[in-house]
């Protein structure tokens, strides 16, 4: 049991979004280890087929199991809405997604029951954030849309931009015409133009980021099943582990402009082969 | 020989956007049959590093085979700028890529030496346009940017709207400044937004698209080689097959705002498997 507490937490994601998760799982459980997997290689996924989402993520599943994950944080909305059902059968390890988080932290936030769920064509595609909310509150209204362009804003660095700004104004007129209350950003590029997405919509619209509930989530689920690390500020000197799929350099770029933290040994791997 | 003649000609791309060639082609030698494989699953290649996209073009040209192609095209300028020379070293079937005949055609056009080249991050950053073109005519300067935004722009179906204006006035604005006479859509997607392009570049800016000048080198190789189709009109009722990686339905949209054909017979394949 002392060796599974002290294993690594399992993070994937389609490439570099799936970091804003990590950035919150470090600061709210530090003593865990974290390795990372991004599908570099393949990214995006909110553009493909359930199909071909699950079997890639179903390669990350088998990857991590080497490297002794004890529990595994799907970090990509799209993989979260396509791939955790079919995985948490498969797996045997703990599992959670982005999505149930971001819809439950949502639907406690929605003073007026009129959630906005933005995200990529894949997650909007599968209604999944309306499935849970409404699950969790019949009477809500969910809203989708789904903001392609977001991703390719974000990853050419245009957060604070005329342009992001008047494309955000495109993707969310509909939403601020129907006076949503709360606003999921339902893909984990989206938190990093959050000062856009918030002078668009207005002050009174909370904005809800899945990745900070989810990090509680992750930390209420090592306790519960009693997996844990109790070694507080213990952990040796690299506690996390990055990996890609595809060259590590604009990886790497990206990833310290988004961590704290120095991503020195990101390694790449054959992900096709698992 | 005759069957040889008949075979049909291979091309491929990174998604949908190679169609623009494989529209230039059926314009242009109408009489050959073609196999199109778009690798919608691992869309984009060009932000992608040299290795990954050299294994993927590798598999592709592995499962052209196996239709029997008598001949390839890379119809991706980021394979072609990657890909081509290895796969012309490892493969016995002669094969052309975009970038060449591009690039000679625009060394035709310009008048004053001062070729601009607006394409991929990965294209860009081969610099194997600027290699080309100064191959040609060395007092040739050329100017290399790398627009990211547009693919995403293109597939979103923003192709003459206020923000691809804004964006391509960004990233036209030092080519404009430094006074090109020539500028080529090294992508391409690019082709699709033309008249954004002219109109934020001028109108008299030479703007040249590969994609004609490929269809012709293809049809000289092809007539060079003696492997050209000589039973003109002749081919049997389904001269186009089209194969993707991911599911079709998105493909088949696109292709059909593309090509003056209707893409009824598209087939998904497991590319990863070749």
């Amino acid at each position: 049991m002392y060796e599974v507490r002290e294993a690594p937490i399992g993070v994937f994601d389609s490439g570099v979004g799936g970091l804003t998760v990590v950035r919150e799982i470090m600061r709210q459980i530090p003593q865990e280890r974290i390795v990372y997997f991004g599908d570099t290689a393949r990214v995006p996924y909110g553009t493909k087929s359930r199909d071909t989402v699950i079997r890639y993520s179903r390669q990350i599943v088998r990857f991590l199991k080497t490297r002794n994950v004890k529990a595994i944080v799907i970090a990509c909305n799209t993989a979260s809405a396509y791939a955790l059902e079919t995985l948490q059968e498969e797996t045997d390890l703990p599992m959670i997604g982005v999505v149930k988080p971001g819809a439950r932290v949502a639907s406690r936030a929605s003073t007026g029951g009129k959630i906005g769920v933005i995200a990529t064509e894949a997650t909007v595609g599968s209604h999944i954030y309306r499935e849970y909310i409404q699950g969790l509150k019949p009477e809500s209204k969910v809203f989708e849309k789904a903001c392609p362009l977001f991703v390719s804003l974000v990853e050419e660095g245009w957060l604070k931009d005329p342009i992001t700004e008047a494309v955000a104004q495109r993707y969310l007129q509909e939403m601020k015409e129907l006076h949503i209350d709360t606003l999921i950003l339902g893909c984990t590029h989206y938190p990093l133009i959050q000062s856009t997405v918030r002078k668009v919509i207005g002050e009174e619209v909370a904005l809800i980021n899945p990745a900070y509930e989810t990090a509680i989530e992750l930390r209420e689920l090592l306790k519960r099943e009693k997996i844990d690390n109790q070694e507080h500020h213990k952990i040796e000197k690299n506690p996390y582990e990055f990996f890609v799929s595809d060259a590590a350099e604009r990886f790497k770029t990206f990833a310290n402009s988004i961590l704290d933290y120095d991503i020195t040994n990101t390694r790449q791997i054959n992900i096709e082969e698992y």
